[in-house]
């Protein structure tokens, strides 16, 4: 896939470099951010289509690329909406070029223009994504079989992440008694659906799969996915520095409303509400808040009880999978994506 | 159109909902942003396609209602970009979105609302821009053989706006020299290709014209283009406000790097230099200063050499509309289009 996509890439440097020069800019960030990433999404969408019956070839590595463009748009506008320093190890591309401005002396706010470098990027890479998928070497019959899939994906993620922020800012005057229905739809619409139901559907698609294996496929999907994003919740407030490459606590200190921290609201002592009340969201938010809130949602039951229906949802997933009718090679390779995607350090 | 595109709403909004009815907030704005408009790109898509032969029908509108999302998708985020506050007479998206923040009384800074807000609506139209034409209703292998210009015009736009945000940036320390070349290859890839040009030839490869139209449509789409966007110049720089709906001198305010700003550097004497440095872009810049601004660009002759340059690039234009073999009907319907946007005057 790294050859599609570097291949892609060379030949869109050529369109910018005729726009101008200066343009190169905006591919040398897009080209390092697709050198990383666990590649979830592409493997989900191939597994979903030899599972289906589709056989090897070059075209669902090529809607496996228009996936990671896809998923690369979303990081970058994701991490400017977030306001976040880095991804994957580099800095996050609004950074990239606030840096490029500060180190030219440019005129006017190196925030504006990073502003403007990440929105542009990231349109970008929303184009290009589709410009991949509406060229993948496939049947035609079969890519408009799978357009739905993958326009449904496009709109159920915005969707998705605009609850997510609107969470985030509306918490405090929210009903309390929705918190926990509203976390698990952000995590259900941005993520679930998303990184795991609409890849599985999007590869099924493209064999032409029955709808007996695309109902199996969304019930491996959206009990996986909800696994996986929880996960990334757990890790996002007790992951190891070291090990995920993200600071401590940095759901904690952007404010998500997660999961975890809607059930540990709905039971926390006055003194234990006031302590989230307090830090979560605070901007510089030291290791020592870091800890406060930790004790507090392990002390409410929060983190066990996330634990638990992770366990429960895995299970539900290895289920859905053992009854979907695919060949024992596909179902071996989505029970390894499971796992790694549900049990990961990082 | 209006009735594809308020169908094609209609449908999106039944995704949305499901996703919440909160999102209902992403819809508000796409919906008041695409009831206005000059409609000038599916205006030209649309002749050029007749021109080519093409039949009257549905198709043709869908396409057109693609590239009217796609430019509320640009309009969005460039209206971010600049930092803008309004759009057709209504609050640009990231007001708006702030404006909900602000009224709701949420936590957090409800510029970082804003923000967010208009990346997503901006994403959302970006896909649904895709969406329409892909579903567009003509036959499958016209719409594949337009696909690249649709590809072209997305990537070739932000290229143009890119260079367009760092010459705003990079000006005071660029090459004097070649501001004017500059200042014409924005308004090139900015402008004349994504305006005029790609929406002709969009048209055109949807009706399988043969490459003699193809270049003909190129040499009118080009030279209209360009004077349409000095038109435009011209109008944010010296329009009434009464008519254009507009804070007058509004390009100035931004700081925009025209071509009548390159013209006037090139001849301004010190004096009139230093008054450009020290007024272009401020954003407190007051109405003695929007005068003083535009008796820079007129004593220099920058203002004059602008008009006469529109009105060789109206010649141009016209010269190579005539030369074109299109039937009569559509010559006229694009004399017609080539008049309303040279001569607005707003």
């Amino acid at each position: 896939m790294q050859v599609v996509l570097d291949d892609f890439l060379d030949a869109q440097g050529r369109v910018l470099a005729e726009v101008g020069p200066d343009c190169a800019a905006l591919l040398e960030g897009i080209r390092a951010l697709l050198r990383g990433g666990k590649r979830l999404r592409p493997a989900f969408c191939y597994w979903g289509y030899r599972g289906a019956g589709g056989a090897d070839g070059d075209g669902i590595v090529d809607v496996g690329a228009a996936l990671e463009l896809f998923q690369a748009a979303a990081l970058i506008h994701d991490d400017l909406m977030d306001d976040s320093d880095t991804r994957r190890g580099l800095p996050a591309a609004h950074r990239r070029f606030a840096s490029l401005h500060a180190g030219a002396g440019w005129a006017g706010s190196e925030e504006r223009f990073g502003l403007a470098g990440a929105v542009l990027t990231g349109d970008l890479c929303l184009g290009w994504s589709d410009e991949l998928f509406s060229a993948a070497r496939l049947p035609a019959a079969d890519v408009a079989r799978a357009r739905g899939v993958f326009s449904l994906m496009r709109t159920q993620l915005m969707g998705g992440q605009y609850l997510d922020v609107l969470e985030q800012a509306a918490a405090a005057v929210s009903d309390p008694a929705g918190a926990v229905d509203r976390a698990r739809r952000v995590v259900r619409f941005k993520s679930a659906k998303y990184s795991v139901e609409h890849p599985l559907l999007l590869g099924a698609r493209l064999a032409g799969a029955p709808e007996q294996l695309l109902a199996s496929y969304s019930a491996v999907g959206l009990s996986l996915g909800e696994a996986f994003q929880l996960r990334d919740d757990v890790l996002g407030t007790f992951g190891d520095p070291e090990v995920t490459g993200k600071p401590a606590g940095d759901d904690l200190r952007e404010g998500k409303r997660t999961l975890l921290v809607a059930l540990a609201l709905r039971s926390a002592s006055p003194a234990q509400a006031a302590t989230v009340q307090r830090l979560l969201g605070d901007p510089d938010l030291d290791a020592d808040g870091v800890a406060a809130l930790r004790e507090v949602l392990v002390a409410t039951g929060a983190a066990a009880a996330v634990e638990e229906h992770i366990a429960r949802l895995v299970e539900e997933a290895c289920e859905a999978l053992d009854a979907a009718a695919v060949d024992e090679t596909s179902r071996a390779a989505l029970h390894g994506l499971l796992v790694a995607a549900t049990s990961r350090q990082a």
